[in-house]
C-alpha cells in the first residue's frame, strides 16, 4: 500500500479504505491484530494521526476492535454491511424528457424565479446538530410554528379566520382528502364540480366513497343540483373554478353556506389551490372567512405559489372536527420532513414568502397579458374564458375543430395543449366547438408568442 | 429617509424597505412619480446603482410600475399582499418538553450521531438552480436513482430482490398500508400479530378494514390461526417481531409462504422494520428474498436507519400487483419532497449510508451489552426476552408488581417506561407479572447505568 499526496483524497481516508477493502475481501482474518500505530506510519511514512483516524473509523463501523493496552484487532464480520457501490446505471426516467417543445401545462410553475438562494441558506441553517427535533417524530398534525405562520398568512391574504391548532399539514391534496374521508361520517356522499379537478373522482373511487357530479352554471356550482344530489359533501373551487376559471360571486357563496346550515352533518371543502395569484381587482373573501358555523374545511397548497416538488399543503379543520381529528387520527403522522416544515416557517416568518408572492402575481400578470395579446392577434376567432386570475385560461378556439383534432393538430408541431373533456364527469361526446386549458406559468414571456404561432400554424384550415 | 452605514443591512434594502411602508400607509398615493435615480442618490449620498436596485425589487413586486423615458409610478396596489411580521408568540409545544428525565422510548433514534454535516452538504449540492426537477412534480412512486439505491441496498443487506419499478416511496407505514387498501381486493381481511405494533389496528378501523389478531408462538404468528382467522392479508414483523423481540426462524416463514401459495389472492406484508440491527449470527434472508411466486410485499424505513423525522419508507410491490398499482393509484403522488429524495439518493450512492449503519450497529450494539449487564446487576430478579437485535428488549421484571404499578412507580422517580398490554390486542387484565418494552436507542451509554438504577430504585418493594 502506498499513500498518494496528489489525489486530493485525505490521507487517513487512503488508509481506511485500503484496510476495509482487505478486511471484506479477507485478507485478514478475523482476531488478527494489526501493526501498532507507530509501525505503520512509519512504513507509510505519514503521521501516527493518520494511522489513528484511520483506525478509529474502522473501530466504529466495527471492522475493528481495539483493545487497550494490547492494539487493533479484526473484528467478526457478522453484522457489517456492505453494498456494492458500482455506479449505477441511468434508471429510464420514463416520461421525464419533453416529448413537446411547447407545454401549456397548467400544473407547473414559473422555471426561472424560484429563491433558490434564500432556500438553500435557510435549510442549511435549520440543519442544525443541536437541534433534537431533527431526530425524532414531531407533532402530527404539522410543526406547530409552522402551523402558526400559516394562520397569520390565511387571515392577511384570504381572510380565514382560525388558530394554529385547526391547521392539518400534509403533502397533497389526495392525503388531506383521504383523511376528511376518515374523519367525517363514513356514509357521506360527495359532491364535486363538473368539470372539476380530475383527481377528485379517482380519490373518491380508490377510497370506495360515493360521489356525484354537479354542473355549474355562470356563477359556479348549481345549489339546486347539489341539493337533489343528496350530497353531504362538497368541494368547491370558488376563488378559481377549476378548470373554468369562474370567480363565484359573493351571493353564491352564501347560498352554499345556507346549504350547509340547513343540516347537520353537512360540509363544504374549499380548494384555494391557486388563490394567490389574482391580477384585478377587490379579492371575495374565502367561504371560510364566510362561514359564521364552521362549515367550511379550507384546503391550501404551496404547490403553485412555491414549487409542486415541495409536497405540502394543509386545511384549516373547524373547531367541531378536531375533537374527532385529535382522536381517532392522531396516528396519522404529518408526512412533511422536520427540516423543511422549518425552512418554510422560516421563509415565511422572515418576509421572503410574502416578497416572492409579490413579485410572481406580478410575473404571471405579464405572462397573462403576454399570452391573451398573442392570442388576440393571431388566433383572432378564438374566445377567451375565465377571469384575470391564475396560471392557466380557457380557451374556445372557435374555428370548427373538435377538441381532438385540436390536441393532435398542436401535438403534431410539437405542442402540448390540454382538452376541456378530461375534467368533465361522465360520459362526453368529442365537443364540435373544441375547448382547451391553456397553462401559461412554465412558458418564458419571451417565448409566449412564439409558442401560440405554433398553435395558430397548427390550427389553421 | 437616512440611509444608515452602521446597520449592517445593505443600503438598497433600507430603501426598499422604507419605500415600500411609505407605499403601504398610503403616503404615496397610485400612479405618483418618484423622484428620479439622479435626484433621489443625490438626496440620500448614496449611489444611482443603490437607488436602481431598490426600485427595481420594487418593481418585481409590484409595487412601483416602470414607464419607459418616464420614471417609477406607484402601482395600483390591488393585489399586492403584505403580511404582517409582528413576531409570532411561541405556540405552546404541547408535549415536547420532556416529562420525564429518562426515557426509555423503543421509537427514537441516537440523538448524537447523526451526520448532520453531510447531510448538511449534500442539500446544499441538491438545491440547484438549474435542476428543473425541484419546479415540478415528479415520478409518482418516487425518485427513479433513490429506487434505484434502495433496491442495490435491499439487495445487499437484505436478500431482497427487486427492481427499482416495483419500490414506492411514500413517508409512513400508514400511507402504504393506506395504498395497499386501496390496491388489494376491497373483501380482504387482514391478520396482524398479537401482541403486535400498536399502529396497525387503529389504521385497519380509521380505514373501515376488516382486521383479525393471531396470536404467537415461541417461533412467530401461529398458522394454525393465520389459517382459521380467514384472513387473506397477513402482516408480520419476521426479522425482530414487534415487541416480543423474536426473529422467525426459516421453517415458519416457509410455512407462511405456504399459507400465502395455497390460495389466490394471499399476501404476505413484510415490515423489516429495524432490521438493519442485527448484532450477533448470521442474519436469516428475508420473506421476499424467499418468495419464489411474488406474494410477499415488503415494507422498510429510514426512520430507525436514519431519523423518523425524515418521514422516507418504502414498499416492494409483487410484478403482479404493479400493474394494477400504475392503473389505479398513480394519481397518489409521492409525499417525500423532491430535494429529500435527491439528497438521500447521493447519501446512499456515495457511501455514507453503509457507513453510518456500520456505525450505528456498533453503538447500539454497545448500549445494548451496557444495559443488558445494568439489568443483570441492578435488577437481579428480571428476565430480558428477545434476541440481540433492534433497539428495545422485553423485561419481565418479576418482584410481583403488576405492569401499572411497575409504570407509575417509574414515573415518580421520573422514568418513562412501555407496558407491553398496549401492543395487545382485545381486552388485557392488568397483568400479575408485569412486562415492559424497553428502548435504549436515545440514551447515552454513559447514561444507561444511571436510568437503571433509577428503575432499580423505583421498583424496590
Amino acid at each position: 500500500m502506498r499513500l498518494s499526496r496528489e489525489t486530493g483524497v485525505p490521507l487517513f481516508e487512503q488508509l481506511y479504505e485500503f484496510i476495509k477493502a482487505e478486511i471484506i475481501s479477507g485478507h485478514f482474518s478475523s482476531n488478527e491484530r494489526l501493526p501498532s500505530k507507530r509501525k505503520l506510519a512509519a512504513d507509510l511514512q505519514c503521521s501516527r494521526n493518520t494511522v489513528e483516524a484511520a483506525y478509529n473509523q474502522l473501530v466504529d463501523e466495527g471492522y475493528l476492535i481495539s483493545r487497550a493496552k494490547s492494539g487493533y484487532y479484526v473484528a467478526e464480520l457478522d453484522g457489517v454491511l456492505s453494498i456494492d457501490r458500482a455506479r449505477q446505471a441511468e434508471p429510464g426516467e420514463k416520461g421525464r424528457a419533453p416529448a413537446h417543445a411547447v407545454d401549456f401545462s397548467y400544473q407547473g410553475v414559473d422555471f426561472d424565479h424560484f429563491p433558490f438562494s434564500t432556500w438553500r441558506k435557510l435549510t442549511k441553517d435549520v440543519i442544525d446538530e443541536y437541534d433534537r427535533d431533527l431526530l425524532r417524530t414531531g407533532d402530527p398534525q404539522g410543526y406547530p410554528k409552522l402551523r402558526a405562520s400559516i394562520a397569520r398568512y390565511l387571515h392577511h391574504s384570504r381572510g380565514v379566520n382560525c388558530l394554529p391548532e385547526q391547521i392539518v399539514i400534509s403533502s397533497g391534496t389526495e392525503l388531506l382528502l383521504q383523511l376528511l374521508i376518515q374523519l367525517l361520517d363514513r356514509h357521506s356522499v360527495y359532491a364535486i364540480e363538473n368539470p372539476g379537478y380530475e383527481r377528485l373522482p379517482m380519490i373518491f373511487r380508490s377510497n370506495r366513497v360515493e360521489y356525484r357530479a354537479v354542473s355549474l352554471d355562470e356563477d359556479g356550482v348549481r345549489v339546486d343540483e347539489v341539493e337533489r344530489s343528496g350530497a353531504n359533501v362538497l368541494c368547491v373551487t370558488p376563488s378559481h373554478q377549476f378548470p373554468t376559471g369562474l370567480i363565484m360571486p359573493v351571493s353564491r357563496r352564501l347560498q352554499l353556506l345556507n346549504w350547509a346550515n340547513d343540516r347537520p352533518g353537512r360540509y363544504i371543502i374549499e380548494d384555494d389551490y391557486d388563490s394567490e395569484f389574482r391580477y384585478s381587482g377587490k379579492p371575495i373573501p374565502s367561504l371560510q372567512g364566510l362561514d359564521q358555523h364552521g362549515r367550511v374545511i379550507y384546503m391550501g397548497a404551496f404547490s403553485k405559489s412555491l414549487s409542486p416538488a415541495l409536497r405540502i399543503s394543509y386545511m384549516v379543520l373547524p373547531m367541531e372536527l378536531l375533537e374527532g381529528y385529535r382522536e381517532r387520527l392522531s396516528f396519522c403522522i404529518c408526512p412533511v420532513p422536520t427540516i423543511e416544515q422549518k425552512t418554510l416557517q422560516r421563509f415565511m416568518d422572515e418576509g421572503h414568502f410574502e416578497r416572492h408572492l409579490n413579485r410572481m402575481r406580478n410575473l404571471y400578470r405579464q405572462k397573462r397579458e403576454t399570452i391573451v395579446s398573442a392570442i388576440r392577434e393571431l388566433l383572432p376567432g378564438a374566445m377567451i374564458d375565465g377571469t384575470t386570475a391564475g396560471l392557466h385560461l380557457v380557451l374556445r378556439v372557435g374555428n370548427g375543430m373538435s377538441e381532438t383534432e385540436l390536441v393532435e393538430r398542436a401535438a403534431a408541431r410539437g405542442a402540448k395543449v390540454y382538452g376541456m373533456s378530461r375534467y368533465r364527469s361522465g360520459p362526453v361526446a368529442d365537443e364540435a366547438e373544441g375547448t382547451l386549458i391553456l397553462g401559461f406559468a412554465t412558458l418564458r414571456i419571451d417565448e409566449i408568442y412564439d409558442a401560440v404561432r405554433l398553435l395558430s400554424t397548427a390550427w389553421a384550415a
